[in-house]
């Protein structure tokens, strides 16, 4: 029995440390498996090519970060299992900075930012948190770990997902348009999907009240940069910080840096820590090898 | 009996009416009384010349924003009792103006901020929250709605003030020593005093750790700049946010705006409601009346 490890040098450290002490009896290969027939778990970024070929007793494809959307799930045989990386860190920093994005364009930060490149001392008026009406789109649990930050500050907060979700204090929604029509910040947190792929685009933000703003901690793909650039040029959308793009990274001479109304993070909302990462993959594969559901294993029918 | 009004014109407005419902006994007059015998309550930012002989009948002092240090309380006779304005949103505000400061220091925004101008896409590794030992200078009403917004991420929390105070979940300090030498982002909610007058300065941003960050929603007259620049060169200070600088505005050539390890608001971290500033001030008036303690009255002695 063997687990197969695709990812960086340091973080194989960390995980051959703790496989060492948690499981003695699974091998631990970086990089390569000297018996492909041992291989039953494999962590890893993206998935190499004729995966059930290569390793015909494969059980399981752990990702070693967020979301699971890297993986061409079409080339992924269906008895393949797929684990999404969960770890209570995930959760933390991307409460942080989408609290701190909503903070940001609620107390119109893009704006003083502008203002103190010139060197301009100029207050503007704070709206109420209560009438400032919050929409998360996407209810997992980073949503949920959202929602729960956001709340002590009177928000008034709904949600949208497309399975129907009861949040305490949050107005949630399936219908996406109602959902739109009532929210001046959106929040996307939606998983990468072929229905979710460039989802936030010209339609989207014109459903959203004029002047709305966006915080972006989905992935790139969910974004038609064009579309928005053209509706923060309208005032459509008044303002917007995003920590994912599409291309990642983002070209130095892209527009979106210069935008004023901007704020541009690289791909830093949530890191992995390899110590947790490593818990969470020792906790699946004990799981698989008892038989029982294996934490963050994805519906393969709907895809996340 | 007469409440003399001066403040702006729609403040004015908004007072006015307020009183009329409220208060139909009480004269309510804008700029000038009519009569100066007649004045019990003054509401006001600054306490002109020769209160207590201009107005002779004068019992209450009520200070139109949040704060009190505006008044030279050497000037203002004993027995004239001074009201801070307590309203909600004062606190509201500045726990989500002090929220998003520590959020954008601890994710470090400021030096994405800089790369951004570069287009540079270069991500940094996050601390954990439970790494970061943020420490709350002046444990009064903002600073306790601060640390409750504070607690949900799971900082490393202390508080210093003057007099033993004990909050759930928090070290207190009253050794300010102590307290600098554990804090790795400061928060200033001091009230401005003679004592607290130019404190952080060299000395204080010494005793931090080396790359502490800086917190400023006190008064522009707690902050040496130059020590504060001379601290951020040196790296001693890693970033800071300042919603409060001296002088204010801040002329546009000062090096503060164009630091990059700094991010300037011109004073906007809360602000008055003028409808929530009126029903503080008439319950203050029917307390007086009543003669019950009137909520806000500053220990004179203190000074806050």
């Amino acid at each position: 029995m063997a687990v197969l490890f695709l990812s960086t040098p340091a973080r194989a450290e960390v995980f051959r440390a703790a496989f060492a002490e948690a499981l003695p009896d699974v091998d631990f290969h970086v990089g390569q498996a000297p018996d492909k027939l041992a291989v039953r778990w494999l962590v890893t970024w993206t998935a190499p090519p004729d995966l059930a070929q290569t390793y015909p007793n494969l059980r399981l494809i752990f990702s070693i970060g967020a979301g699971v959307d890297q993986f061409d799930q079409s080339q992924i045989p269906a008895h393949i299992g797929i684990v999404r990386m969960l770890e209570p860190g995930i959760a933390a920093q991307m409460g942080e900075y989408a609290t701190l994005a909503t903070l940001a364009l609620h107390r119109d930060l893009p704006a003083y930012l502008a203002r103190q490149a010139q060197g301009e001392w100029q207050a503007g008026e704070n709206l109420p948190a209560p009438q400032r009406r919050v929409g998360v789109m996407g209810l997992g649990q980073l949503g949920l770990t959202v929602i729960d930050r956001l709340r002590p500050f009177g928000f008034d907060l709904a949600g949208y997902s497309r399975t129907a979700k009861s949040v305490e204090g949050v107005t949630c929604f399936t219908d996406l348009n109602a959902f739109l029509a009532r929210t001046d910040l959106l929040i996307c947190l939606l998983p990468l999907t072929a229905d979710t792929q460039g989802i936030l685009n010209a339609e989207l933000f014109a459903r959203l009240p004029h002047g709305a703003r966006l915080v972006h901690v989905g992935r790139g793909g969910h974004l038609v940069t064009q579309d928005l650039l053209a509706a923060l040029d309208s005032g459509q959308i008044a303002a917007a910080m995003l920590d994912v793009t599409e291309p990642e990274p983002l070209p130095a001479e892209h527009p979106l840096w210069r935008h004023p109304a901007v704020i541009v993070t690289p791909h830093i909302a949530s890191q992995t820590s390899a110590a947790e990462g490593a818990a969470h993959v020792i906790a699946g594969i004990r799981a698989d090898l008892a038989g029982t559901s294996v934490p963050g294993q994805i519906d393969r029918q709907r895809g996340y």
